[in-house]
């Protein structure tokens, strides 16, 4: 059995890790932690946790954590990184859901989040953990920063396009739609049901901060470096996010080869499911489960490429997606704890 | 491995069946029908699905669903009756999930469903399948009737009092609520997201086919008729009921004891959560779990019980509470395939 | 034109204000105020008024108040209560659209709203402002309290039968559903989208605010003391309340002149619009607008009169109501400014 | 008083026509028309407008129609196509909410529409009504097509872009979110509750019919042939449209003037509405409104425009637009019956 420690557990990341981990067979979660809610039984937050769980929320220390196999951080930036150096003298393996490790360039972390980055060295060694690029890194790493949600769902649908230099690097455009759930569990008028229900609208137009994780994550994939323009919005909804992509194909004729190329490029994927050509990827038929669906599209006489990306941003967007990193970094079957189908409807 | 057959399966109950069958450990699901798609596969119409099946819906056939160990009818009411006698004398072990065997005053039926009944033999025969109250029937039954949505909310949050004699059973009211995926998938103007979204009204306030049944239900528990005024009303959410109860106690001094009355009663039934007293059951603690949560209320010099009960009308409601009845008919464990926690937010 | 103010615009049923005073052939809006926001022009935080208003928030002054032919509380409870003595011997007209003189018995409002009153005088003065019942005492009064969202919808449907003593006054219940607006403008997590979507509660249950406000009222209705039981509940939706009443008919006979019953005593009031029997008032046929629609319901052997009444929780339940009280208060025509149909869908 | 017909009153355009000229101090609806529904009053199919109109649905007849100083269509297509001759002959005057005129190209119609155009004539003759580019060709226009709903919130964002030439007209990109409403008031199980509600998708990603109509608009601003790549979503929410727009500076230099090229091409229209620099439009603002607001946005190094645009699809994308038209058509200032604000929240 893996021990598991998660710190910052009253989000939505975290109750979703707890979801996640109540069903996965290797592995117990032996501390959660919270400084505002120290005491509080996990199941009294979050009720539908009442009979799966037993464990109340605790003091973060650092002691604690380093005893745990591995230690997920659900936490707002700024934590993990102040925690990092320690954790990972004392030989922890982390999985960070935050943002801290995201960046390798950290002048673009420091003006994007607001604050100089405490652990340099830990931005360095830690692996960028889309297991869909990076596997075997993975694997062998102490500290995987885990992509934001947008990033996933924006890096998985470009990738085949960029890897095999079939687009023009530097005319891409990310349109994305997230549900609510996507900015965390605090008390923000702008979030309220009231303001957000019954309305849609665009958001960080002028610049989000998954902008340059996306770029970063587009260049790497492309060679180098990308222009993406990425316009995140928000849905009345809770989960979900889909990502509409277009790029502009150098040769059009290119066209009829890509599906194939779509689908040889994710076939041993466990996650990534391409749709047949012309499909609608719905969020709800990822809801609740680890997959990225994804579909392509194409207009009469038009050189442009389309894929609609859709993931739970709670599940393969987060919490999800660290698992399966998890599973990767002990060994286990990918899909361990993460083979139940989407709740559609 | 238990073989399973389903009827009718391109509704909502008939995927939801098919999500929770695709994780339960002894079950493979040989043969789904439907005459309007036939042919088609059911991740075609079901994407949540994709990588889970590779069944197609067929045309339903007797002498097929007869092999299989097990047969659930997610059908419209009128279909099960029909073929009913030919498959039950072929030895079929049956859940029935519509209306058809439910009740057991046959008049009452063919008033409220405007048909004649035509398999009384099995009406008469059939197990009224709420574990929670007849478990020892349903382990020998050859025919399991499950029970409605609304009446399973219902029956559980009135049982104690009833059973126990506490309250007026001339004065019960319940009053329930549902989200919209309880009409069914058919192409309904009133059903449309343009008619339901941003906008909530009771319906069937002047009778709805579930009375009979929660009367029927909650008559047997009382041990004499009962008179219970039921309204339900439409939510603008896709999963779920919430049903406020109210019943006047016999003795206001039997406050102090309901809740451990309620306590006692669920103590070892693995999917009723009786809360703290005072507690609100949200329908999302139970949203894709086979779960039913209630709590107590009491307001200031009354003499009323407050039951608010919550369950999710696909799971509870419908094809989880069918899976619940199938382990108990193979003897297996209640809760094999149904151990998820429920999906928050 | 009567020259009107607003004391505390930023929260739902100040903008309402605005919005429906903005097509007020009559009114003028000289000032709005708010401690946090003042220098900002309303337009400025709610788009929707660009174009309609210059105005800027200002900061609370009585003098400026007592300048205005009329003001608008749309405060927190506590904060008129403390200026209405100045407001007044200033000779202002106020209509409070909070909670502080709702109540007669002030022990009872120190009890519920955690704090003693401290304008007793005038809590004693204040019309409690539901037109429909006492139209003639709000014409002349210096100060209405406007109702509650919730009494307003349940007091219009149990009216009728109080004022006739045709049910049992001591078992009426009132089961009541609001859209999320109804809790305000505040940075609650438990108000967030991602807590309320999608998910449907009861809340309140074992006691709320709006309680003793319906127990008084309908008490006045009956004549005498009455016993209710209200349970409010949250509903994914924005706007919008329906309240489902249940009360005994004291002779079933009277099932056949209730709804003549109904529509006689509402054949005048402008905004109350009786349906016809057994029909499902909607929430979304109210919307934005300050009618109440209700309808009578019987269940087959039932003595349970059941009435299904709707509002717009910010209309007619707050600043609908509140601009009719201000029509009667200077003589205008009492739908100026009233008149559009709601917004369906 | 102007007297008004409309033609195919069942559907969401209907319903919100009678809603606005309800309030329309110049109008009178003398008929409304519906083959299915003739003979029953509109207030009984949509009980907002109880208490607004005594009108019946008839059946429709030319010349009751003829006889009318207006007539909408707010029909499906094909319906107004085939009418129109005999009514034109008759000297009626048309503002047509259906798709049935917009095209000039009568062959790219035909491929769309699936069926040949049957009024070739009216169709040259045809006005496409957005006032904010032919307000006078509209003021003599015997026949006006109203512009979708689509086309109205791309068109608008786009045009001063391409009045000026400041843009790549080959590399245009919409991407457009709509409501459910959207769909039409039809049965179709794709837009049930439980099918759209907690949901997002695009959806005729690979073409829709508002994309000719799109183009057509486009070239006719950039005065010659558009590249445009159009992709619609489906948002779970019952009304409003936002589209994101993104296009290609010639010149990044020209980032500068946008905002004041903007507000000046807009100043004198009623309806449009710049917001500042870097706003977020929602489409709540616009709720139940005539009005269109648009925002700019810029992302750092980028010689992208980006243009979030959002309007109700029912009122500036449909019904309000029409009354729009008719004011113009009637000479009558061009905001009469549309002053309102947004319904918001």
């Amino acid at each position: 059995m893996i021990k598991v420690g998660i710190v910052g557990g009253t989000g939505y990341t975290g109750v979703e890790l707890l979801r996640i981990l109540s069903v996965h067979p290797d592995v117990t979660v032996s501390c959660i932690t919270s400084r505002s809610e120290a005491g509080m039984p996990v199941a009294d937050m979050f009720p539908n946790l009442r009979g799966h769980y037993d464990l109340a929320f605790s003091e973060p220390d650092v002691k604690t954590l380093a005893a745990c196999d591995l230690v997920f951080f659900a936490t707002p930036h700024g934590v993990a990184m102040r925690m990092m150096p320690e954790l990972m003298a004392a030989g922890a393996r982390v999985v960070d859901l935050s943002a801290d490790f995201r960046l390798k360039d950290l002048d673009v972390w420091a003006t994007w989040y607001g604050m100089p980055h405490e652990s340099p060295e830990w931005a360095e060694k830690a692996i960028y953990g889309l297991p869909e690029v990076v596997r075997d890194q993975i694997r062998t790493a102490q500290l995987v920063a885990n992509p934001g949600c947008y990033p996933t769902a924006v890096q998985l649908g470009f990738l085949p396009l960029l890897e095999n230099g079939l687009v023009d690097p530097s005319r891409l455009i990310a349109d994305a739609k997230s549900g609510a759930s996507g900015a965390g569990r605090q008390g923000k008028i702008g979030m309220l049901h009231g303001e957000v229900g019954e309305s849609f609208k665009a958001y960080g137009a002028s610049g989000h901060r998954h902008l340059p994780e996306i770029r970063q994550g587009l260049s790497q994939a492309a060679g180098s470096g990308v222009g993406v323009t990425f316009v995140p919005h928000l849905v009345p909804m809770v989960r979900g996010i889909e990502a509409t992509l277009y790029a502009e194909l150098r040769n059009p004729a290119d066209f009829d080869r890509l599906q194939a190329l779509f689908e040889d490029r994710f076939r041993d994927e466990p996650f990534v499911d391409v749709m047949p050509f012309g499909s609608h990827p719905e969020t709800r038929s990822v809801r609740g489960a680890n997959n990225c669906r994804m579909a392509l599209h194409r207009q009469e006489q038009s050189s442009i490429v389309i894929v609609s990306s859709v993931i739970d941003n709670l599940v393969k967007g987060a919490a999800g997606q660290a698992v399966q990193n998890m599973n990767i970094m002990f060994d286990l079957k990918e899909t361990l704890g993460l083979e139940a189908p989407a709740l559609l409807p």
